[in-house]
């Protein structure tokens, strides 16, 4: 019996993948109530992991695609999201038999799980990314060889386009205006794959983490404080163990920049008890941190803005001048951290000029950690 | 025995059509060398009328979709034409028995001849629009109950997006966004048709009137000014019959503004011998004609600048200041002038306040025509 996705999981599958998504990835909090319809409907969504898969799986992922301000504003729906993923079963000749998220972070983990449900399949305990990243093509299903098209892209009218391109790049350049055009809320189902592929190609056991993350920002045990339990659930996970808290203090200056279909940004929060001041930047996930100018953490290892006293994270959109936060930083999965992840969605993909340094580099002393 | 298209055929068709271009549609000229160099490869093209075709048919469209500025500088090739129109063949199940223009004016009159000679198909006497026109839902097909979609866009590095869509002007609205993110030079296939379709929707021997016009115009036959012998070819087809020599002029003044995918624009045209003066609006295509401030013909009524003394037509691309142009008008097929295709087609859909009135009631009198 393996073990199922219940409505009971749901609230913390939202938070804890707001977190893995670093700021980006949109407010999963609609999709969470949708996926809690589609669970009370349709019932509890097996969660199988990667080995469980056979190995000839057909394995469909399911994601939003556009600016995450609009899609929680339009109500994303399971039907919406079976007009891409047919046409794409219909352009393949092949059924569905489970369904994996792209993205484990914000929006994008809970939406697979609801149309997961609707469709009666199980949901794989993996994604493509282990977080969340601006762009199609910056997941560890492209790093490892798995093709993005065909790919399918619906909107809410029905209307669908399915691609064939030549890279998972291009795929993102030509379908992101696609989306401004379909009002940049879409359904996107890409990275068709088999059960050998999702073994080689996806980030093992995020949803379960996801779940385990949300779960320590939501307990009621206080004899330990929010971002402390947030921190040691942290450290117990395979991928996110080296975990900081990098920075305490309150939000002095926001600024965002919605352009070429992304919010571009940076956040200054100083400290509350010194001049010590720490500066983020983002592509709608936040990018790097540096404290008095020096990097202390970077992508594609996680940079998360939570609230102080109850560590519940807070995507970009909602980050707000007089904010008292703590910058948590945790390392990446491993699999985003060889060269050819690195040269997809290192921090060149971001414009950065610094090279990649593993968090734990930068915050190697025990010290600091924790 | 039909009647075949041969290399002799192909610069009266490329000089007919880019008169029925009405100003837009593109330069077919290196469609044009392109298409005598697939004929001499492959052979002459049959050329079948629409009562010929078997009434289930499979006719497949190709066309070229983008900035025709850029399309006549990006080598257009038979082989980019062939991804769009296999990728559509797969996605019905079905062959291509026979090869249509979508849009007899311009660069799209020659390429489907060039790709027909590929495929060893013959291409149909008849389009959807018996003219240009400057987007995917102005047809007779779409008119007259053809579906648009499946519709697949293609570009020269054979990335290739099928759409299905809710409406031919949906198509529209979305391809043409991916038209420029593919660099403004596509390939396109839509409208796919049976035999019965073709009868019920296209303009009927339009490949044959554009042949008939360019002859005329590139006659050696030096008894009769060009301009006239184009205007006796006109009067001598069915539909284009009612043609006008509304005006003679210089161009005093020609302003474009290449926004939005089109290029919009206005020509002021003077007369040689005294104060009247014509104002020549245009999306693309030549939208109107007025002379002095009185309406003289309109959209879908063809509208065309030609060279006083050659009669060649002249792409708005190619309007200069201070040409010596004729202006002629002619009528358009009457599928054009129907309730339904004015609503697709007429004035209102290039943001003309003027009603439709036929070129016939504008220039009515026998003394003026001709």
């Amino acid at each position: 019996m393996p073990r199922m996705i219940t409505i009971d999981d749901i609230d913390d599958l939202a938070i804890g993948s707001t977190f893995l998504g670093t700021g980006g990835g949109g407010d999963p909090y609609v999709g969470s109530l949708l996926c809690k319809e589609a669970i009370s409907q349709y019932g509890p969504v097996p969660l199988v992991s990667v080995d469980e898969l056979p190995d000839d799986a057909n394995v469909f992922s399911v994601a939003g695609m556009g600016a995450p301000t609009v899609m929680i504003e339009k109500l994303f729906s399971v039907e919406y999201a079976h007009v891409s993923v047919s046409a794409l079963e219909a352009r393949l000749g092949r059924t569905a038999t489970a369904i994996i998220s792209a993205e484990i972070g914000g929006l994008n983990s809970v939406t697979p799980v609801a149309y997961a449900a609707m469709r009666r399949l199980p949901i794989v305990d993996a994604d493509g990314m282990g977080r969340a990243f601006p762009s199609i093509d910056m997941t560890t299903f492209n790093v490892y060889g798995v093709s993005c098209t065909p790919m399918a892209l619906s909107d809410e009218h029905g209307n669908v386009a399915v691609f064939d391109t030549k890279s998972s790049k291009v795929a993102e350049d030509l379908a992101r205006p696609l989306v401004a055009a379909m009002g940049a809320a879409t359904s996107l189902s890409c990275y068709p794959m088999t059960g050998v592929e999702t073994k080689r190609a996806s980030v093992r056991d995020t949803v379960s983490a996801a779940i385990a993350i949300g779960k320590a920002i939501r307990s009621n045990d206080n004899t330990v404080l929010p971002v402390d339990r947030l921190l040691a659930a942290l450290k117990a996970l395979p991928y996110y163990g080296r975990a900081y808290r990098i920075f305490d203090g309150k939000i002095v200056d926001i600024r965002r920049d919605t352009s070429r279909g992304w919010v571009f940004g940076r956040c200054a929060i100083q400290a509350l008890d010194g001049p010590s001041r720490a500066d983020i930047n983002f592509q709608n996930e936040n990018i790097a941190v540096r404290v008095d100018g020096e990097l202390r953490a970077i992508v594609p290892d996680l940079v998360c803005i939570v609230d102080r006293e109850t560590a519940l994270p807070i995507p970009t959109e909602n980050l707000r001048y007089g904010q008292r936060v703590a910058v948590i930083g945790c390392s990446a999965a491993p699999s985003l951290r060889t060269p050819g992840a690195l040269a997809c969605m290192g921090p060149g993909a971001f414009g950065e000029t610094s090279e990649y340094i593993e968090i734990e580099s930068l915050n190697g002393s025990d010290a600091k950690e924790g």
